[in-house]
């Protein structure tokens, strides 16, 4: 009885976004789907969603973010009873949240702004990531050559600072490290780190000059597939006409 | 009478690297293949494996690298009856060439190096890119909401000089800066413009901790295949294994 | 009665290290020196040498990094009554402290590892700011068209992330973010951010292929008496001899 | 009878931009000035101009822009008979010229636009680098434990293209390249190489929320000024009121 492949995704807000569209895809493609994020309902609904479509899912609410709470989230996952009875093996793993982004002129970001922007945003990835790379340690090779792909959503404030943004840059900068030092660490371990930029409006409806979630969706399973002989560690996604 | 796609690749070499590998692929997708290079053994030996093997492909070769032979040869692929009898359009080109590379000491790159490498590298990069530019120009837009793709290959001495590259790294930053104010500039005309950084060995053979040319080529049609809604213009591509 | 100018440099060491050697400069210089770390000896021991010296100098000692014990201090310094009469204006601030920074491969990195380093590094370093910014604020301007000068060490860890390198990346990729929306935000109000990337083994003895910390001082004062027409925000400094 | 330093800075306009402002402050501070560019008349009314207010300078005029003219003029200045009997040593050299640099959009880009704007300014940006340092290579340490410096200005095209930069950042990124790979490369042998990225308008007046050519020159010399154990690569300059 051979395992099925489990993805988490962490930051599904309330199921219109790009960790909800890639939990959707990756559903289709035989994935078993871990919700976490923290509004049971949203996970609920979510979750009942992709079953009803075919899929397995499940929802994993985490009172807060924080380190400790991203990373025993796996342990519970590990622990669970899915309806269909192959065992579990956590392939794939997506860092989404943005948790009380701050967005403000420097002088109106408080100190509780900064202080839980970074607990929930950076621990909280640090913890995630712990999570993700301790259960990808325990697969054999599949048949690309690797026992997991980590997966983190970064942004234009990933990259570059700007007026109003000292907040949100600062823990989009830290992930961002975090990422890159996780793919040099870990790459010859057999496990695939990977940051993209998404750099643009994102939309829900249907206008193609904005980034749909749907495409990023499906970028991140192009990372999922890429073989360990091509890994990319970084791109960037934007609309065809976004001005950058 | 549907047209039938054209994927121009410059720069095949004997016929074992990147853009090889990436014309058998687009081959295999129904695409005929403008060869481009300037050995033109190499060029017919391809095109015959890839017809033999069911494809479409033809040779054009160019006495040598200019702006000028890289931008006319877009006029003689466009003017090629092909056997079957559908119309073309030009809809992929990848500017995989790297001619006369100057990897040496800076005291030991001499005038004709580097008037050479500039030469044969930047000013044949525009030349081919306004080639593939002024055709892409001519398409409507096809399911993904693109003209045309242009793709240029990378490497680290794309994004950092160091200790012997400067003659290597002063075209390769070139390149670069020529992809990036493309994919700005046309973006909005449903271009998409990318740029891949290859960063280790390239393989031949087997070995899937070094660079497999097949998957490169997964890669560059992974990027062909973005819906606009959600492009990249750059991404680096190195083996699990590498050291960064 | 002309006022006198303040330095503030939280991080101070044990007086061997960058922040001693710019106050010491700085003190030459005739800016009244506040020295911010949490060690009162090490403090009272650099500033009693500074004021031997001829220099004004004054130990602030912080219990722990946080956002609030950085903020706070500088009401203690604005408070603090100077054996000389005249008055005082905070005008240049030194983000020097690297506190409990974590180099260590990332599954060792602890929970209490990670959630310290963020708050002692990065809440710290906002707090700091905020305190330099809004007593910057009160200045009229200078010779040089500015209200002050708010600087920030870096490293290379600031814009890489290695193997071993998370939870120092992750910090010092935050607060170059930081200083970057910092430099964007306070430049028209002629307010100077900058962050020097301090590349290379630190040397306290003679030798001159390691960086000297009293050449790190000399650069920090550069940048001080750059004038607002041509600010910089970001530079390296490493040894001749360092391989990078 | 000790030796006269030599600042050899190529590219200075019509007198009233960085080149020749750097020229003025390094004539004050003892340099003897040997000037580079294409129009006879404007370096003479320089020359004479320094000449008059005390200081040593001489106009070496290229007929054109290309690696061997910018490489030979090394030869010709170390040839030349200064007034003062003292023997010369090329200590400082910039790059400063601009020479045909291409701002159109990419469609109006001409094969001569290209071919001519990488000729005069990367090609010859190596035979002025080889000039510089094969004289460098001549000098013993000076106090400051180097044997020269060789200085290029850089530009925000230097390191992002844009729409209708194509021309222009190509060319701008490879002499990027090459100043890194020189840093790099020349670094043990105590020679300095930098790069100044010189980003926002460029005021010849008086308004200072302009970049002021003398400031920039200020900028230089303290690049000059730097002591071995900490040295820059690269610094950006911009106005402290410039959006970026």
């Amino acid at each position: 009885m051979s395992a099925r492949l489990v993805f988490v995704v962490a930051g599904v807000g309330n199921g219109t976004g790009t960790g909800a569209a890639t939990a959707r895809l990756l559903a289709q493609k035989g994935y078993r789907i871990a919700l976490v994020a923290r509004n049971p309902d949203n996970l609920n609904r979510l979750a009942k969603e992709i079953v009803e479509a075919g899929g397995e899912a499940a929802a994993f609410p985490v009172q807060d973010y924080s380190y400790n709470a991203t990373l025993s989230v796996f342990d519970t996952i590990s622990a669970y009873k899915w309806p269909s009875a192959e065992p579990s093996e956590v392939r794939v793993a997506l860092w989404n949240a943005g948790v009380q982004e701050v967005w403000k002129p420097f002088l109106e970001v408080s100190q509780e702004d900064i202080e839980n922007t970074l607990q929930f945003n950076v621990a909280a990835a640090f913890g995630f990531a712990r999570g993700a790379i301790l259960a990808f340690k325990k697969n054999g090779l599949d048949e690309r050559g690797a026992r997991g792909t980590l997966l983190f959503t970064g942004a234009t404030a990933s990259i570059r600072g700007n007026v109003r943004t000292s907040g949100i840059a600062a823990v989009k900068f830290g992930i961002r490290a975090l990422s890159q030092s996780l793919a040099k660490e870990f790459g010859k371990e057999n496990i695939h780190v990977a940051h993209a930029i998404i750099d643009g409006i994102i939309s829900i409806g249907s206008s193609d000059v904005r980034l749909d979630t749907n495409s990023i969706a499906k970028n991140y399973l192009y990372l999922v597939e890429q073989d360990r002989s091509a890994w990319t560690w970084e791109l960037d996604l934007r609309p065809a006409h976004e001005k950058w």
